[in-house]
């Protein structure tokens, strides 16, 4: 039996006009990993192995598969199927700003008072002790206008690439060969390769698996196709905040939608934040061992905590699960393997590790953490990720599966694999010279993304300064250039 | 017809030990006005002519004068009704430390995810912008154990003290006379009672009188008797915040209730906020203009301003009553009276005016103030309260109240006036030359009130050091001296 959950978040894009009228405005959380994504769905994916057919495996929570449907039916803002470039539902330059400006009050006093906060980059233990130093989330005033029909195909995809991904894990040969040069140039990616080849050594088999994966996406200008950007597969940032803004959307709409001409049954509510609960309760009952724990593994500093406190609030609210909090070195300090391979970290049973870290090189300071990934690797504790998701998710994976017929070696059903293809943007590894001179003369068609996870990475020169990616991102979104997506370029240095 | 209602908050003390636990100790509130009492009831009360007899006049909006009910029946927590000293539930210092340091996080987190929040007095605009530099509210861990008789009792009389409240306020020559005294050496009191001198001069009657108040008791360690402290009329705060610490309460009961042999449902929900939100919206419902709204008059800086934004996240959730913020140099500047009596400020015809500020000295630092406070009372607009409310309110009165045969000119019910004078602790003003030498052989059977509303306003002196009066209560509270009350000094300085 396996078990797969699907939710959304009704895409948002973070309006300029209304960014700069926050009181709050610079970026706090760490932005190699938790930028907040344009458009986004959120993906629980929990498989266990089973008698049946490969293809018949997936076994839904509740909706997977069956697209969520909204009250408002066809109305003008989800009609534009053909016409829509993800705009914001209104210009709000066009609205009175006294009204404006009344929203946005309002907006913030619903953030602090329903827990859409983050920590202070300002105040110094606002990333280590909860209740201290917060300030609301950054956050969109209005969600953006985006094609029902493409969001609905966003929704329906979304199980058939959890399966996708739970497949491509299961074939290790596949993922070390197609990581072989990028093992050669990426110390980190080859250090996470080691620990795989290790368990492909010892034939360690992962029975119950769970997936929370997000799909970002962004729609194509010009051909209105939905292009998913990448798949995250490891520490998807979101799914608490991700709920409550759509909760405060619906908020706003509900007082303020009749002067903005918009209807609140048009916003989709978003069940991120509790169909990830709903899963990682499910791994945990599958694990079956009622004195465990889930454990999430953090990094020493989260200003993004309460995304993640969200998800042990409901674990412990709606299904009576105890989430702890650990970090890598404290997994290795504490950390010990039973001979029935039960993992105790600070003597609780671990039932699911959950990583909200573990992602970057950055949160491998020592070989301690490294020791500890390996302790958890070896453990019978589910892990959310694996260290076969957690490969799956490269980029240089999702560039592979993009050539012809690799897709056909994982997934069967044709109609599927048709749905899979149309979601791909070209994607293309700096090895391959035509297309970077293509991308020299023609900029503003591509995306330059990093291999790894979380973004930030990349150094952008610009009349030789340096700029981090995120100026870059906002930089094309103030100009309109980052929904001019044809491609991406995978940056694999090989 | 009149309207009122009761709501109750479970009785809390800030227990010394989980306080100096927390990471945020310091006082971020104005002690001027909200220090959190130890134990109170927040009442709502809404009066309104009729030809009904005045013994009949009080409605009450859902279960006034019906005592909520508790779903344990008497346990051990609630059964100790004689035997009671207002302890917490345990003793924190016998549980294990860790336990204590996870309750401690699981309340910090679940604070901040539920608008338990205040400003932090070290970021400069906490107080004037919502969303930024925010801190958790200063909480007990837990609740105190209260004897479930007394705490019955309080729900009871609550109404009892609306109907007091309301008639005295009707009595203008009282009200005038018992303060004449106070209006020579209080400068303040004097300007409040010149507001009102006019009021009766050109015979302003207040049709529609809504009174938000609360009671705060204390329990006497000897007689097990609830006597009243204090009466507050004017900005009662706490009603958001406290209902949401009942919330906490219960969630860490719920989590941490077998470790701590206590029963979630011993602790009473505390529904004030929604209370206090249902008679402002029938106020408004009352004062029938559709297009008016609420104005909450604000101090110009207010770190408890989420205390306020559950009042108006309230109303606007379930009543879609709006409710504007206006200081009183705003209202001065923008306010005006239309020929029908209508008050308009900044354009909004004004239905209720909850008064948040205007209570001390400090809230009028010039004359622009009092000219919107006289402003105010001149409207037509529902006071809350009205400068008779607010007058009621003064210690003086109450100890006037306390005199024999005064209650008996405004309560016809003999029981109920036996209510009332059971819950009167002992009340003398410095110039009973015998109860001040008793006071000052006996010092810790006293505590000393000062004559106006919100407290902090006077200064004890300890080896010639002075200290502010939280501090003195709260030293109080350490040594449990505190609870030792068997009356109170009126401080009319006279």
């Amino acid at each position: 039996m396996g078990v797969g959950c699907s939710s959304s978040l009704p895409p948002t894009v973070n309006n300029p006009h209304c960014s700069i009228t926050f009181p709050h405005t610079s970026a706090h959380t760490n932005p190699t990993s938790n930028h907040l994504p344009i458009n986004w769905l959120a993906r629980a994916h929990l498989q266990k192995p089973t008698k049946s057919p490969i293809s018949k495996r997936l076994f839904t929570l509740d909706s997977a598969r069956k697209t969520p449907t909204l009250k408002c039916g066809r109305t003008a803002q989800m009609e534009i199927e053909g016409g829509s470039d993800s705009k914001p539902i209104l210009d709000l330059h066009s609205l009175d700003d006294n009204l404006v400006q009344k929203m946005v009050y309002d907006a913030l006093v619903w953030s602090s008072l329903h827990g859409l906060v983050v920590g202070d980059r300002n105040v110094q233990r606002s990333g280590t002790v909860p209740g201290v130093g917060m300030v609301h989330a950054p956050f969109a005033l209005l969600p953006t206008v985006f094609p029902e029909n493409q969001w609905k195909l966003a929704c329906e995809v979304a199980p058939i690439f959890n399966e996708l991904v739970d497949r491509v894990s299961l074939d290790g040969k596949f993922l070390q060969e197609s990581l072989s040069r990028t093992k050669k140039v990426d110390a980190f990616t080859s250090r996470l390769l080691d620990i795989h080849s290790k368990m492909l050594e010892i034939n360690k088999k992962e029975e119950i698996r769970l997936g929370l994966h997000r799909s970002d996406y962004m729609l194509d200008e010009k051909t209105k196709l939905l292009l998913q950007i990448e798949l995250n597969t490891i520490s998807t940032s979101f799914p608490g905040l991700g709920s409550v803004v759509s909760e405060l959307h619906r908020s706003l709409l509900k007082n303020y939608g009749e002067h903005l001409g918009c209807d609140v049954n048009c916003t989709p509510s978003n069940d991120a934040a509790n169909r990830f609960s709903e899963a990682l309760a499910k791994a945990w009952i599958e694990y079956n061992n009622p004195k465990a724990v889930i454990m999430v593994v953090v990094q020493p500093e989260e200003r993004n905590m309460y995304d993640q406190h969200w998800l042990s609030f409901n674990l412990k609210e709606r299904h009576n699960v105890t989430m702890i909090r650990k970090t890598m070195a404290e997994i290795d300090k504490e950390g010990e393997i039973q001979p029935d391979g039960t993992l105790l970290v600070g003597g609780h049973a671990i039932a699911v590790i959950y990583f909200r870290a573990g992602y970057a090189p950055t949160d491998y300071p020592s070989e301690a953490e490294w020791r500890a990934r390996l302790l958890m690797e070896h453990s019978s504790a589910i892990k959310c990720p694996s260290i076969s998701y957690h490969l799956t998710g490269t980029k240089k994976i999702q560039q592979e599966l993009a050539k012809p017929n690799v897709l056909e070696k994982f997934i069967d059903n044709k109609e599927d694999i048709a749905k899979l293809r149309k979601c791909f943007a070209g994607l293309w590894s700096l090895d391959d010279a035509d297309i970077v001179d293509t991308a020299i003369e023609k900029p503003h068609l591509f995306v330059m993304k990093p291999q790894r996870e979380g973004g930030g990475e990349l150094t952008f020169w610009i009349n030789r300064h340096p700029l981090p990616l995120s100026f870059v991102l906002a930089f094309h979104m103030l100009t309109g250039l980052f929904y001019c997506l044809q491609g991406t370029i995978s940056m694999v240095m090989m």
